[in-house]
């Protein structure tokens, strides 16, 4: 039975290597259908087959029109294991506690998972059941796991067999401060992160709270103090700062479908001023082809970024107040999840780390 | 010649005692907009006159189509000195420098002013001068003017003839962090304020950055570290605590018409706990009908107050890091802006502090 | 048992006769919510209970937080038979179907309904049951019951006591058409009603196809030949040709929250003019207070009737295609719901049929 | 003097044969945006100037920030004649009137034009000038255009030097209602045409009418009975069909970014059914790439194509009336302009029409 088939117009591939073959769980989430969306601009991989426990046994593009007439899958249910024979790599786009609920070490040898859910971010299996509420089905694993924050941990990315993609607002928390707080340009205790997202951010569940009518002309906080990527921001910082880090996390709903804007703020070191700021970020992200500094004066905005995989960061330097204001700007669905997944994707399986995710962004 | 008319079925003014007289010079911005709105549904008040020098001699209801068939006035132009004869109040809702650069003492001996410029909020010129850029025209008025916080400083409103009506963000952020700053209960060195702005906030200038393509789909921080609400923030504050508070405040532009939002984040001096906090909001705030205090765990949001005169406050502290997060929503147009210019009328001519601004939010 | 509280400031109803007392059925849906928000401004009336089947027991104002500090009540159940002795008049904003299942003889003598559902709008039973798939429950109250076009049938408004509150997009379409209809100025045959709609007519049920993130920056029709309000459309504007009117009704969802748009197209009958259209306009609602006909060269838009009780309409001859175009905007919650149901009240219990309704249209 | 460079990573060109230079007028509008964003991912071309009166001498990227690190290119001035050397082709996406005020047959001969203006599109001089309101500089080149409707006119398109691109509003209703008036299942005196245009189809202009808090929540109709498309689409139908259309086009704005959604209605001839319908569409369009026929039931929906170079169409028939609603989608940047010019540049050199067009429509 032929259930699974791309167009013939995007089957353009060209490599004359062999190509590696995808599998996606979890693919009727925004996140799901945003890999789909990449990986058929990427020309190294083809699409094996897709999971959906939701709409098994639909037709992939009734339920994601954008895809009509581009690919005519069917979803899959839930016999994962037999599918794994057939792919290279799974993304796993599920909900927290889904994926290390089901993997098995044999499940690892079969395929190569990289997981968008936080499983298997946190390496204190502790905090994950404390900020999380569920119980961790698959303790053993985390060691093993890489947290793929391309630019920070590209080595390790390379050989691992279970990359934990990191959160939307995380990647953007962390790649903004992180120059700063590894090179102790800033005192992490003063460390304020206010965020907002895009409505796209909660996900495709019919919760009313996310309808039209419910966030449009309006804005609030939410997860005040508790936010799950809160940890998840710490401990990577802390992994920076070779020291804890402890930070006031905010994030704000706004609507708009897509982006995460953050706006840091944090006391400067004695005699750290804006030169020393600037070259911190040069340091690390200069030759980063997926991050952008602003210049001087310019600040993120999310419309810039859009559709694309970049980040765009910018600073100022506040002389009255000795304090650094760091803003950074991504896609969420791009950089914030599903983008950031294929660049893991890329660097996992050798491929140029800019292969698929090239588009420029879309203005307006 | 008959230029003033406001039509019959608005005119159901049911008070026995003589109304007041109003002038609204910039009757064509946003703000100046809301207050002829406001005003129509105020039973002690009748508008006399609306100037503006852009659009001299045009139909008001030309250009704000929701006052077809409600009001008939032509728009006046510049000399306003003989109008002055007309009116006991007037509201400037103009850009800044404007009324400084015309008020003189004897215009105060003939109606009372409501200023919704920034001219008369700084009591230090030179920090005006600064921040704004602008050589203040009448630097004598200053002292005599008063700050038209209405919760805060109602008493001193009742007698001036001069009213500083404050900022949409400065309202919103000191009301949020105004009874812990006055109570002491945090470090105001520690005071981080974020705030979120709908774009009327911008105003109705023909500039391509104000779009509806270049801001819909998109958030940015602008004014980093010296946006022009600062120094009044830092002033009101300073009272309140009775020493000098430096903050820093950013402001941020999301895909909507109305609303600000603000998320302050401070440290709890030693031994504050969320029952100090929760009194201290109550000790100022529980009386005051224009402020509600949000019950325990609900943020707030601006749709809950569009349209009307609230600020809605909530707070959290979190216990990891001692600090608390203080928010507040209002209407920038509103309590912001035109509602809280109503409001001090009604202080400063004895009326109802509420005529006119009972308005329920409109949801959605 | 106090169940139900309105706060003292918003309780100041100054009649000298006694006011009406008022139930909502429905109260948590979106007009619901709107009716309640009107009846707050509402000099004659006070809200003696709301009933809510899906929010039984819970407060109120945790559900619609603009209401908070303002009311008090809890949600009630469905014992609604004894709550009838309580009020004057009920508004039953529920679902199809749900009034004409419980709705009997003796009821109506308890209180006045106003019904905002479709029930009684039709009075051929068959057509709703084709239209709507439902099943009547009480076809023998159909006689009885009024059409509630406030301009079109005022006179049998005043004595009925089961009121059929027409639709939105119906409301809109019908009131557009009208006097051209009525004065035979069009050709019935060639009617072509296209409209628009803001996202809340779609109600605050938790369905993926209204969450923010599927319908904001994208437009659709939907109900294309067979949306339900087209028989009730063409059964008014049938009375008012004196004979069958059909017409293509295609509605379009477009993302904001309230307003809807109605543009219709139809052949001019020989002779017709455009000073005979303005006639006929004029003829038929030049004295209506909630009906502004607009300046030639002015067609509607929904920003200018938001938040008021306003149907504006304007037109536009063709003279290369002898046709006449024809525009109609409303607040869909307002004029299109809650709103007509207000002055329907006030029509029913001889008040001033403007009271309540007076609130200026909201800009921006 | 190195005026034009685009970063390395982004001229991956792997094509073995020559590329084409292309040079763009009218670089800073959102069409000019559009063409570059979309000739960054075609493996033919080279983007060798850009010209921009309004920004001459600033740099690109400064301009729209989200080719920042893309494109390090300054907009050049007026001296077009000596640029015509360097390039292929130019895109013109400039206002109405100034190519044919400035275009000589000698300038045709150094390089191919695809104007995205409306000078060469309509046959009829007299037509152009009133419509439009301006004198035709160089109406001896109106015949030596061909109108670039890739589906209907691609053979005469692979050889002309002076293509004229169609509106956005054109390609979509001439599109949507072309197979059933070629086939003649329609009578073409009762097409009625209304159509929804997102915000940026008004350009980038500062214009108090485009701001946000101007459109934003609202929705209108515009150009009601004039507007300048009219005449675009009655000469392209009446050349389908064999004989004079002429049509009643009513366009509305709504608050989106991107879109254009057309809906049509027309009596269906004696004998039409649905199949037949369904038969003209399949025999036009099965085969086009770009337009996708929706399945039975499925409504267009802007967000559906929003990036892409897609067209899609549905209809229903409906029985009740003998009409047929046909309606159409497309994003207005793209097959509503720079996505169409980059087809017709494709079918004029000989390329793969579908080259650097193949994104997929990106939801939400």
């Amino acid at each position: 039975m032929q259930i699974c088939c791309i167009f013939m117009h995007y089957q353009r591939k060209e490599s004359t290597i062999a190509m590696i073959r995808a599998g996606i769980i979890g693919a009727t989430g925004y996140a799901g259908n945003e890999i789909i969306r990449l990986l058929l601009n990427h020309r190294e991989t083809e699409i094996e087959w897709l999971v959906s426990r939701s709409f098994e046994g639909q037709s992939y593009s009734d339920i994601y029109r954008n895809f009509f007439d581009i690919i005519d899958m069917e979803c899959l249910g839930s016999e994962i294991e037999n599918l794994l024979n057939k792919v290279d790599v799974v993304f796993t786009a599920t909900p927290q506690g889904y994926l290390s609920s089901i993997l098995k070490e044999e499940m690892l040898q079969k395929a190569r998972f990289i997981d968008l859910s936080a499983d298997y971010r946190i390496k204190d299996v502790d905090i994950y059941e404390k900020w999380y509420g569920i119980k961790h089905g698959s303790p053993e694993l985390i060691k093993r796991s890489v947290y793929g924050l391309c630019e920070v941990n590209r080595e390790d990315i390379k050989n691992t067999d279970l990359l934990a993609n990191p959160g939307c607002f995380t990647t953007c928390s962390i790649l903004t401060a992180y120059p700063l707080i590894k090179e102790h340009l800033i005192d992490p205790d003063t460390l304020i992160i206010n965020a907002l997202s895009g409505v796209s951010g909660a996900g495709r569940g019919a919760k009313v709270a996310n309808l039209f009518s419910e966030v449009n002309e309006s804005a609030k906080a939410y997860g005040v103090t508790n936010h799950r990527h809160t940890p998840e921001i710490e401990e990577q910082l802390s992994y920076a700062y070779g020291g804890t880090v402890q930070v006031n996390f905010t994030p704000h709903l706004v609507p708009m479908n897509r982006g995460i804007l953050v706006t840091e703020t944090a006391s400067l070191n004695p005699g750290v001023d804006e030169e020393a700021v600037r070259n911190a970020y040069e340091k690390h992200f200069k030759d980063e082809f997926f991050i952008r500094l602003c210049k001087d004066g310019a600040n993120p905005e999310t419309r810039f970024v859009e559709g694309s995989n970049y980040t765009d960061i910018g600073f100022k330097v506040d002389q009255r107040t000795k304090r650094v204001i760091m803003m950074g700007a991504l896609d969420n669905l791009v950089k914030g999840a599903a983008g950031q997944a294929v660049q893991n994707m890329n660097i996992m399986f050798g491929f140029d780390e800019r292969e698929g995710l090239k588009a420029v962004p879309m203005v307006p």
